[in-house]
């Protein structure tokens, strides 16, 4: 039950020696959710030994090309490897006359099925679940069209306490009660579902928000996530440049992962000026503690809370 | 007056942990020429400490994904690093729509002139010349239309030899004569060209052949090439997929180095079969034994060779 961020990519759109453009891997479960797709992403995932068959959807934030450049070298390397099973693409719409086009010219050798999923949404919207999981859409602040994404698992259904079964002598429809949400109701005695049944462990979430500059409704929107990754382009003295350029500062992504409580945020999509962003840190966490720096290759866990 | 291949990438069409796909630049005389455009070459520029804006001269082998999925990226640098000058792209004519479509999708920061010139001969063309240098394609034999390249030192004029000056009392007008290579006549007395005049340096050549399956051609075309760089995607025993894929087969890049009678042979474009392909060598230097496996990254000078 891994909920885990691999961060492939952290340049903004020159990547450095050090730096790829954006590209992340989520692994919920083993099933993975790639976030963006810069150039050089598929040859990150050989270095972090994720495989490519196991890729199961991919997010894309924007049409600029430091987010979707190693789109295509991915897709082929997926129909040489033999792909069968389907892929689903979440991207802006006017991301689809550039997939139509690469498949045109360069897709002879891909033989899965696309389902290309067109973004049009204003706020909030899932446009997958499966079981356990769910992924979310939601429109970002930057010069083109561009959306933000929140993976998450569900609530799960709850668990009812042995001690409960054992004190109470609950009968099959009563634990069925209980597993609904619901209280059981004996006569005049009540039997809370607060006391008798639990969750079996803490849903946790996951939401991207790259590139943007801030607007007032994003925290709303990602309340509570549990890592928040949000751009943090420029040094808070920077803060013009940001704005022109529909980016945030250091300040800007810490003032939305306090106003979300989120419970850690990540930073990344780094200017290119700064060979070292250390000192983007200090900033960063005079508004929010708990927060680092995102490095390429990093492995970020979000541990499974059991609840007991 | 270096002439230097910086090896950018190894791999054939699937990278690994350790080969890029297939990318290098030559550096003649401190002015780029790359040749083929892989995914990531941008980032192994970077690396290799080349600068993206002495690149002039861009040349691509042809139009399948792992010989220029790096073009994209490396343009939108380029743009973004605000360059100005001219860019020669030499390319099989098919090239043109992907180059078309990619600066109506992505090409907003791109103010340079692109020079896109179609390559569609039978034979070997000078595509590209200046005072020192010289840009050859030739087509290559494989599944799709797909060149060749030759980047060759022109020879350089004729010195005159000091000691004839003073031991003749050469004249002005007799150097002119030696410097366009023919002999002085006094009367009944001949100074000889080739005792009175040299050339200054050994002229330098390199040439660049992938993907390509063996034909009989090839050889007389690069005769004499200071280095070849040739793809051996196969070991010997696979001559069989060499030809059902129109590649080439350690063997069988040897003997065209061979038949050509190359200074130095260098082979890449590896099957992604083998993490090493250290096996291939003694069957390469059985044929030609001055031959080397390229790695990513490699750095290959060829020495400047002054004539006393």
């Amino acid at each position: 039950m891994n909920f885990t961020l691999n961060v492939l990519g952290t340049a903004s759109a020159l990547p450095t020696t050090e730096r790829y453009p954006s590209a992340q891997v989520l692994d919920v479960h083993g099933r993975l959710f790639m976030i963006d797709c810069g150039e050089g992403a598929q040859i990150r995932m050989r270095r972090a030994g994720l495989s490519f068959l196991k890729i199961e959807h991919i997010c894309l934030s924007h049409n600029h090309g430091d987010h979707v450049f190693g789109l295509f070298g991915l897709l082929s390397t997926m129909g040489m490897l033999g792909r069968s099973s389907k892929l689903g693409i979440y991207a802006p719409k006017s991301f689809k006359p550039v997939l139509d086009f690469f498949m045109d010219s360069f897709g002879e050798g891909i033989k899965f099925e696309i389902e290309l999923v067109p973004l049009e949404m204003s706020e909030p919207e899932v446009v997958y679940e499966n079981r356990t999981t769910e992924l979310l859409a939601f429109p970002l602040n930057h010069r083109i069209e561009t959306f933000g994404f929140m993976i998450r698992e569900k609530q799960p259904p709850y668990n009812v306490r042995k001690e409960a079964i054992a004190r109470y002598g609950l009968s099959l429809s009563e634990i069925g009660t209980l597993k609904r949400g619901e209280d059981v109701v004996r006569g005049d005695v009540v039997i809370p579902h607060s006391e008798a049944a639990y969750i079996p462990y803490v849903p946790r979430s996951y939401a991207y928000c790259s590139d943007t500059a801030p607007f007032p409704e994003l925290a709303g929107w990602i309340k509570g996530v549990t890592l928040l990754y949000h751009e943090a382009t420029f040094p808070a003295d920077m803060v013009e440049m940001a704005e022109k350029t529909f980016h945030s500062t250091t300040l800007q992504a810490a003032h939305t992962a306090a106003d979300a409580e989120a419970g850690r945020l990540l930073v990344g999509h780094y200017s290119s000026r700064f060979p070292s962003v250390d000192f983007y840190l200090d900033e960063l966490r005079s508004v929010f503690p708990d927060t680092d720096l995102a490095h390429d290759g990093d492995v970020v866990e979000i541990p499974y809370l059991r609840n007991l």
